[in-house]
């Protein structure tokens, strides 16, 4: 953990994947089950707190496959004991209900869309009765909802779904900007989100990620705002 | 027009028909052409300035039919001389390239979703590649564009659109809220919307919309913050 001018510890979760990247835009992204526990471990040991996990197939595309992140999950706590292990139902993976299949291996944390954004090239889709579905899922299964909030109106879902009982807890918020066709990365709409969340959910936690270029941007902000990160 | 506390001529916007509502729901929605034609007319001589068009089929349905919207259009141009004509190019009525078949009738303008969000029971899909199919056949047959901002980022990528000419003139924006699963009434939202436009796109001309109960009290907003409204 790093402290914050504010004097409050910033939880550094480390996205040691992704859905999108394969070796041959970088030969140094973890792929394998192997390589990702090995590349966490560095992290965990440099000071990371979360891993935000995806998981392959052997051809490097993405995969929600259950027994995959099984593995993955058994080597991250023997390897890292006390990281916050996230698993990610985001849709680049699978489709519909697959999206959760992992849910039941009870990790720490799992990623939550609430809304529906676009993407670079098509939507991306979280129907209600999904999104209402994986909620409960990490109901049943205790695993803590980290809300991926890729516009502002999924922070007010958020809320509401707190409020009503369908998120348990703490809400735990993550800004995502720097999307193309989604939110972009900037200062003013930043700073409008954490008093969003300041407003409707004071209790709530918030971590900010940046994609792409932005994401050096975004780290700035989010640690000197007092808030937690994602590289 | 409404002169606004600001001074500022206040465009009313009338949705006459909208895509949901039938005559069993309420016996007083215009649902033939005619019926659509005498309501508007009614509106434009109470001071209305915009017609916000659906078309529906025999049975109620939505409709995207462009040969319905020609009638409509021309019933209107006589019925209601000078009133601004704007066809609804939104996805309840038709999938894909159909949204857009009624735009080479050339109306004054047309409603423009430049973003997905959720509606109350399934996703609002506006997939990149026809958000810029849809603004070009605008650019092309010289129709303006309202954009229907459901959430933040949309006000951002109409902005962008904007900048690098696939939407051509001052933009017009309208607010949207109270759909279930999208944005919710609120007010410090609606203020940094209205932030956010002065910001990044000063010329702009902006619009407050609520949904259902939310109406009456965006009309009010709206007005006395200097926008134009939709009733
Ligand atoms: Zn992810
Ligand atoms: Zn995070
Ligand atoms: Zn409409
Ligand atoms: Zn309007």
């Amino acid at each position: 953990m790093t402290i914050s001018s504010q004097g409050k510890p910033c939880i550094i979760c480390v996205a040691i994947t992704g859905s999108v990247p394969r070796k041959e835009h970088n030969p140094a992204v973890p792929v394998s089950i192997a390589e990702q526990v090995e590349s966490t471990q560095a992290a965990f040991e440099a000071g990371a707190t979360i891993a935000h996990c995806h998981v392959r197939n052997d051809d490097q595309t993405p995969s929600s496959d259950p027994e995959k992140f099984g593995r993955l999950l058994e080597g991250l706590n023997k390897h890292c004991p006390g990281m916050i292990v996230q698993l990610s139902t985001g849709g680049r993976s699978g489709a519909g209900q697959e999206r959760g299949g992992m849910l039941s291996l009870r990790p720490d944390m799992a990623s939550l869309s609430v809304g529906s954004n676009n993407f670079p090239t098509r939507v991306y889709e979280n129907p209600p009765d999904l999104v209402d579905w994986l909620a409960s899922e990490m109901r049943q299964y205790e695993v803590k909802p980290e809300i991926e909030a890729f516009d502002l109106s999924h922070i007010h879902q958020a809320v509401k779904m707190n409020q009503d009982g369908r998120i348990a807890g703490k809400l735990y918020v993550q800004f995502v900007m720097g999307v193309k066709n989604a939110m972009p990365v900037d200062r003013e709409t930043f700073d409008f989100y954490i008093k969003t969340v300041k407003r409707l959910a004071p209790e709530a936690e918030w971590c900010g990620a940046g994609i792409g270029p932005g994401q050096i941007q975004i780290n700035e902000w989010a640690i000197a705002a007092g808030g937690h990160t994602r590289t």
